[in-house]
């Protein structure tokens, strides 16, 4: 698959903002949607999107993979706050002259959709939050549980085969669907990002800390939200947990849950097909309502 | 649209049994699904489908719609538990010669499939559970809550127009679409089953209490079950919670939860198209998996 893959082949492009950013995403795939900005999660670039949900995704719409500030070639320090990260977003959206999309946003990129959503509304047609937590939510990256930190500090695992530790279920279906993301990953052999390093990790760490918060009444600014939502969670979601989609549709006035068995924080990736046709269909739909 | 719906025409049928009994039942529909039998709510009959749903399900498979014991136009005594309304339900399909089919079970109807899976694991192929709970689930049925009694002793609110108040939410678009249900229940003109009784209410209601009880270790049962379940429920269901549904797929081991915004307890009425559609996406796959 690897070199017909749209998503691994796709050059790596930069823009050059006034007040002297520089952001790295890649443009690709077309069709009659609008376009769908997509946000990575922790410590994440635009390598980490799996190639197979992309390359479906693209089938019906343009797609804009984004390095923020600070991440994979993006210029600049990493912002420690989500409303930092959302300013270099919206930046870079008008930079490239995008007045409207779509947007998906995974794990500490839900964050990022839901700050943006909330501060420029007018730019977000419909949203997808993956895998992730309302400001003032539970238990939000917490890596050193047992669970979590046992592979994380496991030196055997090399390179991208921590995620399939942490990204999937430990269940031998659950660890197939990761050894299969990781072999994608790998399809793109050129113009890489590379690695993020404990900079990136410590700032993003320090915005997942100051997400949890609760400033005022908890939840409150979720119900002024009307974009249509889609909210996709693996059930056993061990880095942040299904709790916080639970809170996510109970309080967003104008959301679906999708949640996903046998799955944890990649059921986007473990699930690439389902996911793509979910998202796809959800997308495609012009009602007022998330219900597609 | 009422003289032309297959499922406001379709006649009722009654299947006499070896011990006695008499089942009313009613069939329609085709395509190359397997059948799939509908189980229903608390004091619903045959009657209480909507046709609009029905309808649409009805052109992939046949439908079956049943009226447990002692509801509708069934004969006998209606069990005080989910397990002896179960018992009904595998010989009635023994006596209709159905050894293989999908079921669909809305509330009380969701707990009696679970128990049919549970008890006789291989008729079922997939099973759909809307608005229902797990044995040792919370709140379930408590019709003497404000939300709920307001409307249930409200005289004016005569015949089905309950039901758009429990339901439904209580926003604008929730009602009209509980106006636009109750009418659609209105399309059959004859052949009608009658509305269900206080005998029925008060064995059914024995029937929730009897469910609520945990017998050794909570949800334990529910890990047990392997077939590819589809949980449905809207966010704001106050008859029987959504809490209710998150314990669902959080213990099934293969279970999808697809949860609607701005909806209560009858969400799949609600969303009727949304729902059809997602439903028979489920039903149409053959793969072990849930995921669809």
């Amino acid at each position: 698959m690897s070199s017909t893959r749209l998503s691994s082949t796709a050059p790596t492009l930069f823009l050059d903002v006034k007040a002297g950013g520089r952001y790295a995403y890649r443009r690709f795939g077309s069709g009659s949607g609008l376009p769908l900005l997509l946000l990575q999660h922790f410590t994440g670039t635009l390598d980490n999107w799996d190639p197979a949900l992309t390359d479906a995704l693209a089938g019906g719409r343009e797609l804009i993979l984004f390095d923020n500030a600070g991440v994979g070639r993006s210029a600049g320090a990493v912002p420690t706050t989500v409303a930092g990260m959302a300013e270099h977003v919206v930046t870079f959206l008008d930079g490239v002259g995008v007045n409207r999309c779509d947007v998906l946003g995974f794990s500490l990129g839900g964050m990022i959709a839901q700050q943006m959503v909330l501060d420029s509304p007018t730019i977000f047609r419909r949203v997808i939050l993956v895998g992730t937590a309302p400001r003032g939510g539970e238990d939000i990256m917490h890596l050193d549980k047992p669970r979590l930190a046992t592979h994380l500090q496991d030196p055997s695992n090399k390179g991208y085969s921590v995620l399939q530790k942490i990204f999937f279920t430990l269940t031998p279906s659950g660890q197939a669907a990761g050894a299969s993301f990781v072999e994608r990953l790998a399809e793109r052999k050129e113009d890489l990002d590379g690695k993020a390093g404990p900079e990136v990790a410590n700032a993003q760490m320090a915005s997942f800390r100051e997400w949890e918060r609760v400033t005022g009444e908890r939840f409150a600014e979720l119900r002024t939200v009307q974009h249509p939502t889609l909210v996709v969670n693996g059930v056993h979601d061990e880095m942040i947990p299904i709790a916080n989609s639970y809170r996510l549709v109970e309080n967003l006035p104008n959301a679906v849950l999708l949640a996903y068995p046998d799955a944890g924080h990649g059921s986007l990736f473990q699930y690439h097909e389902a996911f793509a046709r979910q998202a796809a269909a959800f997308l495609s739909s012009n009602s007022d309502s998330a219900v597609y």
